[in-house]
């Protein structure tokens, strides 16, 4: 059934011809069917889809690019739609189509000895680290959303999240890569090879530049070694200087095994056990920050001894003013279910507006006086919340209204707290999207300060990869 | 001094212009003193500069750049000139001008927080290593060449070397970059972010593509911690089948502490043991071939005690035949010199066919079957020498004529032997160029094995930023 907006929006013939390619099963055109892939997980861009296409495989998807750039229809790739920016889905117009890898789920290979994963890219992410588990290894990419998120948007998206600082980003752990091309041909790139200099590495083109050059289809990806043994500790300091120094002991220490290194100040904890039930303050008295470590090993390494030896160094330094050590994995996981929910106990505490920054890890202390101050004053009264992964020199700053019946109107000021908070981490060389990537809600910031000869080389290499702009256009860089 | 082949190749006045921007340090113009710029380290591509440029800083390479841009002349960027595959040095008609960093030698800043050290891309590698010990972190690249080669070179090639297993190519170790574009402006992306999705990654454009996208000048790059124990061991073994289980045993129980896993068969050793003084067998028995395995990790976590371990249960399950772990850093040092002076064994043993292909570390021993049989068959006699990083896939198989006297007959066949073992790689999967790049010398297996599609997208790459094909060209891709 098309309605109206659908019979404007496309082509005479354009549904049949979907149909034809993908099946019954792999078009949706009924407005209640394609809503739910219409509306962004933040609610913040509502849309509306032309047509929603879900191919089965590679060759579906191929020919349903061809069909859409044969006939000049937009494309909105879209995997978990668990995005943050409002990337993954159509704009209002009614004309974009979006193009769902969901179906596409499936593991292909896991080898254990080349340390790999191939995987379709509509695997969700839960079930790629599950599939790794089953073969006694760890696929490394750990982030909130992984029980619905894709490993296609992840790639396409570069996620982060909280094992970045051992294994790094996404871009990081990718051997092979399939992408549809703008015009529907498919480039193969599954290799699994550890080091391959064979000319110009493409799959980096497609990494991390959300949909806008290719559909990401397939991917070969690195596992390591399963830990065999994890340390987890709940660390109170006095604040970001602390935190920032007592990681360099503990990474010195033992070798660079730290996995992940959150940081989080009292008043988020505070928020939390006044908001969720079921978590208590892991130590007796209170500190004004907090850091979560964990890290893991190979088998019989006495990490633990390590670790705990290193705190009681930084103890005596004053960096660390008290810390707990999980005893068991029950321990650990109510360590982790506090980090895992802080958000939720953000979202409970009242509409924030978000940021996603990043500066040099050494910048951290700065940051954080820098933009508590700018907030302060251009904001008076404003709430800041804010916590992160500090190792990569990430944090989530947001910030919240003086009081909660103020909320709706400190929202619409949302793009002027973004540029007092984001004006402080570039000023520090650092970055207004340090994981989310662009999508919509950053178009702004994105031409406020990336440079004008990036924005024209990012230009070329949309107009090379996509002259015809068939692909999620006007996210990340608008067409010359 | 300009003799008539430099008049001819450059337009009038370009010299006295050249040396206007980088002084008279900055041009050499004299045949004798441009001849070493001119000459590939294998010595295969006898070359003559129409000049060589010497600039000192960013803006002398980007007013050069834009100097010979203007003038149409074509620019081969040069680092240490340790290149295996002619990439670096000019072709034979004098119209190409040599651009070295070399006098862009300086350490910019170590910063041991941020776990960074920028440089400038005239620095040699083993200074950068210095540097950052001085700081006390590892810069984790090392390779034979590190005494001479540059961080330029390095990060324009994304070279590998002897610990990728555990760290990764030089590309994965870059934070931020600066390159001069083919029109002679500076594309500044000097940042120091462990997390940064603003858009396209385009810095990932640059490195590994050979010096024709851009000329890399500065770059800020990732430190690790160092360790604090060293497990040096030689292990006897049956062969590649037995190497690869048992470097998945090694990786399983150490957590991924493996830095080093290099594999050397028997008879590369006694050509050493032969040709070269001052080595004697680590072990008491020969075996097939060897390992060369070094571990890290930080303090006190009884590192030698689980390789101990793990190659005592390697042992029993038939994987390890023998094995010894270096005592002091002095045995270490014997061991590791045994693998460096591998080579240069080699070398005396006579001239000899290079390969440097790269397999899925689970078919190396298909690899090791299939090119000894396939070299076996297609030239009866012919000698195999093939060793290399097998945590990498990636193996330098050499062949060597059946006698001495053969040398310049087999050498004249050196195409038809790169086919032979160039295509059983290529059958598993794997790579006609693991770590050396393309250059001049695997322009035929480029042209042979890369997909159209691959080629016409990295052509496309090529157009988007060198549209006149200034930087040089002819190399990795030629022009459409």
């Amino acid at each position: 059934m098309n309605d109206i907006g659908v019979r404007d929006a496309l082509p005479a013939g354009f549904v049949a011809a979907a149909r034809t390619i993908a099946g019954a099963a792999g078009v949706i055109d009924d407005p209640a069917g394609m809503a739910p892939f219409a509306e962004d997980r933040r609610k913040r861009y509502p849309g509306r889809a032309a047509l929603v296409l879900r191919p089965a495989s590679t060759a579906e998807v191929s020919g349903l690019v061809a069909l859409c750039a044969g006939a000049g229809v937009a494309i909105v790739p879209q995997g978990g739609n668990t995005g943050l920016v409002g990337g993954s889905t159509p704009d209002e117009s009614g004309r974009e189509a979006v193009l769902s890898l969901a179906r596409m789920n499936r593991v292909i290979a896991v080898d254990p000895i080349d340390n790999t994963i191939a995987v379709e890219a509509g695997v969700i992410l839960a079930e790629a680290q599950d599939a790794a588990l089953a073969a006694d290894r760890l696929f490394p990419l750990s982030l909130a959303a992984e029980g619905s998120c894709t490993i296609g948007g992840n790639l396409s998206t570069n996620a982060g999240g909280t094992q970045v600082l051992r294994y790094g980003n996404a871009r990081d752990l990718v051997l092979g890569l399939e992408v549809v091309l703008a015009d529907g041909r498919v480039l193969d790139l599954m290799r699994a090879l550890r080091k391959d200099n064979t000319g110009y590495d493409l799959k980096q083109v497609f990494l991390g530049s959300e949909g806008t050059l290719g559909i990401i289809t397939r991917a070969v990806l690195k596992l390591v070694p399963r830990p065999r043994e994890t340390v987890t500790a709940w660390i109170g300091l006095d604040g970001p200087t602390a935190a920032v120094a007592l990681l360099a002991d503990l990474q010195g220490a033992t070798g660079g095994q730290v996995t992940t290194f959150e940081y989080i100040p009292r008043s988020c904890l505070e928020q939390l056990l006044r908001l969720i039930e079921g978590h208590r303050d892991p130590l007796r008295e209170p500190w004004p920050a907090y850091a979560l470590l964990e890290a893991t090993s190979g088998r019989s390494q006495g990490l633990r001894g390590t670790v705990e030896a290193a705190l009681g160094e930084a103890m005596e330094k004053g960096l660390v003013r008290d810390a707990t050590i999980a005893e068991s994995e029950a321990q650990a996981g109510a360590l982790w279910r506090i980090r895992e929910e802080l958000p939720e106990g953000e979202k409970r505490a009242g509409a924030a507006v978000k940021h996603d920054v990043s500066v040099p890890v050494s910048r951290i202390p700065d940051f954080f006086e820098g933009a508590e101050g700018a907030v302060a004053r251009a904001f008076p009264g404003a709430r800041v919340s804010a916590f992160g992964h500090i190792g990569d020199g990430n944090i989530h700053f947001n910030v919240l209204p003086p009081h909660a019946p103020d909320t709706d109107r400190f929202l619409a000021r949302w793009d002027e707290v973004n540029r007092v908070v984001e004006d402080v981490a570039i000023g520090l060389g650092g970055s207004f999207s340090a994981e989310h990537g662009i999508g919509r809600m950053r178009q702004a910031s994105f031409e406020r300060y990336k440079k004008p000869l990036e924005i024209e080389l990012m230009r070329r290499l949309k107009t090379a990869f996509d002259p015809h702009g068939i692909l999620n256009p006007g996210r990340v860089v608008a067409r010359p």
